[in-house]
């Protein structure tokens, strides 16, 4: 039986968004893979309120995360973190010879705006890297004010991991000031996994412009120059399969369901799983900070989550346990992508009635 | 209307290959997910004749070509080229920092034995890389006399780009001494781009164990750790609807037609087309090197390949244009993946239609 998805990534996918995946191939160095290509380029700008160049990975989020923090860090990287994924990014530099620190807050709290101020103000850090969405707490950072704070250091670089939140919640690239905002497409944006892609502002092609060591594959400068270069064809065959579904899915988020609807839908799914959660367990990530695409959930009641969710298996849902050191202590559902609120209830009444809560 | 590819990648897919992309999304932290990543490995095994463990990369091949470098040189490496994407690897070692050197041969000849003797008498490197079939020649390298060579080296990893011959040649992995083997899905697998795996010797993991700077979505090493520590699963998200793919088409390739019928179904289309080429115009590479999965036929008539593939188009078919400095000078005609004897044969039809050849 097929269980539907209530996981951060990768989510449920619309079966005529699947459908997508199974037309037949093009030549990746055709008139119609440059016209796709620039047509999703054009339709991601819009989603990211960006005037900036869009780039495509035939990689998942990591490898554009990686080439975000490898090519545009010149002097040092500083890495706000509040969760694993924001110690990935540490790692990340780390493991290419990156000059980077990082600057943690407990599992559960967000990144405040002076924090980032403080650090940028000893004039160490080039660029800063934050995660938008952190999938492990369900903490939402507030990226406009970090922003506000970045601008004023003309040289900063900033780049966001918007991987679960983009697509689900308003992200104003060019207003915000954000220099690489890169998300993958098996979460908000409700594809299957395998493809990446970011936006790429002229600051951070000029940083990477001053970067030697880039690597090859996942160079975002050799990205940019190749698409500029040859009509929005990449260097390498990308995965033509995931443009159709994103080129489909584009489509239908701004023309069919439209982007303020996308939004108020998931701030209204967030809602009401966020209710659940006070009424029977806690939240936990720290009030004014939470995810709209996912809730962490204390596991307050000391549930057996993996049973649980062998429960809800077997009625077709699936959720998610804590991450890393928090599994059992805390449990996931995500309410992002084309998830309806409809179903969201249908998933809360269920696990109510496994648990036995009214 | 939909032309039918023989360019070397993107190939034309299988109906039901491409059904099997528009699957249902499962985890990829679940149990179904380490059974078919499992799976996919076994057959794999059997595929390239190895007991090496299988790595899947969710990049196109240039990404594991660039990680198969990068990882295992702790001194030097030696990059033997016969066109661009030997040129490439040698790209992919400079622009990472890794010590290597090039040895070019003429475009359309082959790399001989010999000449890896020559450079590894010196003892100045602990990698060869070769490309086996290059797409841009239409030359196969002799590996396994090659790989005969490096046995006398104990110290030298050999790591083999097999991405257009794989599965439409027959690649013995351990018999010819290959510590990592790399493809992709786009070309003689018979699949669409977006996913590539390799062969991961234990010579390859203990080489790049004394490898620091691997990077972190490219290094070999972590995803050999993470799947054995994870039962297959992966460290980032993976194409879950490739591995579908492949999981099908590697049954289909191994128990429907069967590895000997399929090489020899190549075999059978290569020779149809270089008669062809031989009797019209003249084959670019040397004879004795011939590749089996696609023909670079030199244009010894002038003729003007970008019209008569602009004509082909029309009748649903699309052949490729010399690469790069032999654009026009050359064109390719892939015989690869599911393409039948039927298809070539109507191709080359059209083809003398076309140019009105008798």
């Amino acid at each position: 039986m097929h269980k539907k998805l209530f996981i951060p990534g990768p989510v449920e996918v619309r079966k005529e968004v699947l459908a997508q995946m199974s037309k037949p191939m093009i030549g990746h160095r055709s008139k119609e893979a440059s016209e796709l290509q620039r047509r999703i380029s054009d339709n991601l700008r819009k989603l990211f309120y960006t005037n900036s160049e869009i780039l495509l990975s035939t990689t998942s989020g990591s490898g554009l995360m990686e080439g975000a923090i490898r090519c545009c860090t010149a002097k040092r990287a500083a890495v706000f973190s509040v969760g694993a994924f924001g110690k990935r990014w540490y790692e990340m530099a780390l493991c290419n010879n990156v000059p980077a620190d990082i600057f943690e807050v407990e599992m559960g709290k967000a990144i405040r705006p002076n924090q980032v101020e403080d650090v940028l103000s000893t004039g160490k850090y080039d660029l800063v890297a934050v995660t938008h969405n952190e999938t492990s707490t369900g903490v939402m950072n507030p990226i406009k004010e970090i922003g506000a704070v970045i601008k004023k250091y003309p040289d900063v670089v900033f780049i966001v991991d918007t991987v679960s939140s983009a697509a689900g919640t308003k992200i104003e690239v060019d207003d915000w000031g954000i220099d690489i905002c890169l998300t993958s497409t098996q979460k908000a944006l409700g594809l299957p996994p395998g493809m990446a892609l970011c936006t790429f502002s002229n600051k951070a092609k000029e940083r990477a412009e001053k970067v030697k060591n880039r690597g090859f594959y996942l160079d975002l400068l050799a990205l940019y120059k190749y698409i500029k270069k040859k009509d929005y064809q990449y260097p390498s065959t990308p995965s033509i399969s995931h443009m159709y579904a994103l080129d489909y899915q584009l489509n239908y988020i701004l023309n069919e369901e439209g982007l303020e609807n996308r939004f108020a839908r998931h701030i209204e799914m967030a809602n009401i799983v966020r209710e659940w959660a006070k009424k029977y367990f806690e939240l936990f990530p720290e009030e004014g900070y939470l995810s709209n695409t996912l809730t962490t959930v204390k596991n307050t009641r000391g549930i057996n989550v993996a049973e649980l969710n062998k429960e809800l298996g077997k009625r077709g849902f699936q959720i998610s346990n804590g991450y890393g050191d928090i599994k059992e202590k805390t449990f996931r559902i995500a309410h992002m992508a084309d998830c309806t609120v409809l179903e969201v209830n249908e998933l809360l009444k269920n696990i109510n009635d496994i648990l036995g809560l009214n």
